[in-house]
């Protein structure tokens, strides 16, 4: 049900600082994420082989990770190099690790086969490393299904009612403006809306001077598989002409946004909301994130109702709209690679999600029957 | 497994006022309840047909509702009227609505096929717009099957159990005393009972003036399909010949209760306890207010549990005893009521619940498969 | 999936004091358990044969009990024996009761066949009864199935790991010390285990007046089915020769720990950790009980997530190290009576769980189908 073969945000690189052992399922699957000593991130499944315990409640030792219930004590490759009490260690012995990538603030990890994972296929956000852009990244865990957040973000439309007071400014945006490009892409579509001559909306109004004359606003998102979201936001002066390219008094904004499957039903949300206007004023920031948050919040009260009302009735079809278009799209690109995908698994003999271990002998069920 | 065709009450009016959009499960569908601005009472399924947002954090325009996801707008009736950006709205989208009566005070709707909704087989309470009888209109949500609280007023002798010290007064009500008369009804029963020369059970004896002197007791139960109680209880001097007919002296209250599904285990209670003999003295309904709402919490923890019971073991079958005949025969009134319906359902083709919304094109699964 | 003909303790005796109706939820069943006027420690089945109200909401009356509900009334024995109302009461009117036996403050129930309750086959641990041996008998509630709890008291490698600061005292307990005997009994095993001339662990350095010279321990530990462990454990002055018998300046503890399924997810834990060193100063007990939940705590947080690591993936299969011999013979036991209970109890044709009142007429399903 989810892509496996692709690479998902795992978490911002500060969660995993001070060697922390970070818990974090995704895919339902159980993972703990760690910087070893060597500042490599690692990824291993959060369940000792032995009688599955929480290596997340374990101790990491240089780059390796003890578990703390009888002592097995594990590589960053997974496989098991000591067991208190025991000459030797069964080779086969080990948890599954998982590819990761350390990028840009990221850490990247791949869900599917290991021998896949190209770090050249990772999507490039040059913000996030580029100084002249600054935002304080964030995460929000969502009670809903990615996709119902992927759908929110692909028709900005809502920002009309659903952000009327934040990140909207007026309803006028549903009624009067469209996007004037939909571009479908092979693995995600591109949107760009403009909206001439309006108040700036509240959340860009209180970071700059003016708070009363009027805007040229542009919106580009892209969304890309699995669920990544790009928006280059655009404030010119009203009647400045950006929409032919001069840019002279714009403000612009570059925000990313990063739906992990956490389970089925609730999704790990990583964001940064960064400016190019700044400078040394960190208020800017500061104001902005409050901003996106406020908004966020928004988006997440109708998305965790929504999620509800479908777990309620899941015999319920969704209508189209005219607006549709691109989370159709979308929607029908994902479809088609997971089952490409699947096709292709059940080709192979081995299974991609096979730990280490499962080899090994003495397996034992965890209660009798 | 639950009757469609019947009215059940929905809210009491005063739930509505002041344009309140009352989000409301009845039968495990959401529905969204208001008066629109005309005065009319409206319910609409509580599930934007486009992407399934709750209508209920919408916007009442008029005596219409908008969806403040994507702003899609709908009339009374459930029909889209307006979609934002879009210049045509295909003819068929919209929600279920469902027949709405308001009389009385009471928000009554019709679950079944709304051809058949007739409002002059509404069961008829004249006390609750009779000035004479006075009261306060409440409601209770109970963790419960509403069945299991139709059985517990289906025999009055837990009157000397659950609630000796309230509602009952002793124990020697289950022993000493037994219905005088049931009546097998086509849609329900009749049931009454006397308790001769007793003293005053707590919740009346704080309500008279002579806290002492014993009284005889007369109470008539109605039960009406699918879940409406009605009880006519008397108070009069010991010995004073109510059971001849003379009322001289008496006191009287005239209770009703409406148990309606919210889901197979969970009942919405709609309930009010007038009187006769207040005058001018609001403090009569407030203590009786307060005396019934602590019996009531009596019932629900019995009921409450009992329904954690017969959850944790589908398999444990009921031992009728003796007292059980009302109740028994309420059920098969109810079962057959229900089988018919079902039978008939599955004999017309198109099915009573079947949305507006679902002939039209554009229908889409809510998450890949 | 539960062993049914055995014991299983339902209760510390003080449980029981003033008539106190316990509900206490065993192997799936939910049952009532209170000491009778005459001192006779009484199990029923906590659901009333009539409409299935919590006979532990009632009323005891001398060695029975009353349902408050409709004012049922059963004896010791779970046969109705009053029916408020009326004359006769059905012979085979009743709840189930489950053979009980009072011994050294355990109250013992018996969940199979009662023709087979042997009182007999009761294991003895004699401390209990020695007024020599002191100790706070207390309770644990546990979210884990019992034999993650037996897993756990199954290898003491974990001392070392879980419980460094507290009952273990050094992780070279798991890397230098090994069972010297594993004991493979019929119901189950006998593992003792030395360690010398190693610093005293922190509980027993909280009770003796020398914190730093060194001690030879040993732990003997007994497991037996279904989840009863005895475990005597003795602390020597290093090389005084206890291990060739010279018990001189020893200091002793007997520790009894009886896990009785609650649900196949959680688990009622009984214990007593008993000394014979403290004389008149109670100050010793309280300590040992003070350290002793320090220590299940430590266990309960990891056999609780170990619990949710094996809910979330039932295809989990676990990997037995080398140390895993007892635990892994004890659930081969286990499984083997189990499954030998299971095909004797399919052999005959009267189920061991079939309540009193199942033959009795009446029968009535709780909600209309």
């Amino acid at each position: 049900m989810f892509l496996r073969n692709c690479w998902y945000v795992a978490a911002w690189d500060h969660e995993l600082i001070d060697g922390r052992l970070l818990a974090r399922t995704i895919m339902e699957e159980g993972i703990v994420l760690y910087k070893g000593e060597s500042g490599q991130a690692v990824a291993l499944r959060d369940r000792c082989c032995h009688r599955g315990a929480l290596l997340s409640m374990g101790r990491r030792e240089g780059d390796c990770l003890r578990c703390m219930y009888h002592g097995l004590k594990f590589d960053a490759t997974g496989k098991c190099i000591q067991i208190p009490g025991q000459e030797v260690v069964p080779a086969k012995l080990g948890v599954q690790s998982y590819p990761v990538v350390e990028r840009d603030h990221i850490v990247w990890i791949w869900m599917g086969d290991p021998a896949r994972a190209d770090p050249s296929t990772i999507i490039d956000f040059p913000y996030l490393r580029d100084p002249r852009w600054k935002g304080i990244p964030d995460y929000l865990h969502y009670d809903a299904n990615y996709l119902l957040i992927v759908d929110n973000l692909s028709d900005f439309a809502h920002l009309a009612f659903v952000h009327t007071r934040t990140l909207g400014g007026s309803e006028e945006y549903a009624f009067k403006t469209k996007p004037v490009a939909m571009e479908r892409l092979e693995r995600g579509f591109r949107v760009e809306r403009w909206h001439m001559a309006s108040p700036p909306p509240p959340f860009h109004r209180k970071v700059i001077p003016d708070k009363t004359a009027l805007v040229d606003r542009r919106n580009i998102g892209h969304m890309h598989v699995p669920g990544t979201f790009f928006l280059e936001s655009l404030f010119a002066p009203a009647g400045s002409g950006a929409e032919k390219g001069n840019l002279e008094g714009a403000r612009q904004y570059r925000n990313c946004q990063f739906m992990t499957p956490e389970t089925r039903r609730t999704t790990h949300f990583f964001w940064n909301y960064l400016n190019d206007f700044e400078g040394n004023d960190g208020n800017v920031s500061r104001s902005l994130h409050a901003s996106l948050i406020e908004g966020f919040m928004e988006d997440k009260a109708i998305i965790e109702a929504q999620q509800r009302v479908l777990d309620a009735d899941p015999d319920f079809h969704m209508m189209a709209v005219a607006a549709d278009g691109p989370l159709m799209h979308f929607r029908r690109v994902l479809e088609r690679l997971i089952a490409a995908e699947q096709a292709e698994a059940s080709r192979t003999s081995a299974s991609l999600q096979a730990p280490v271990s499962s080899a090994a002998a003495g397996r034992q069920r965890a209660t009798p029957g």
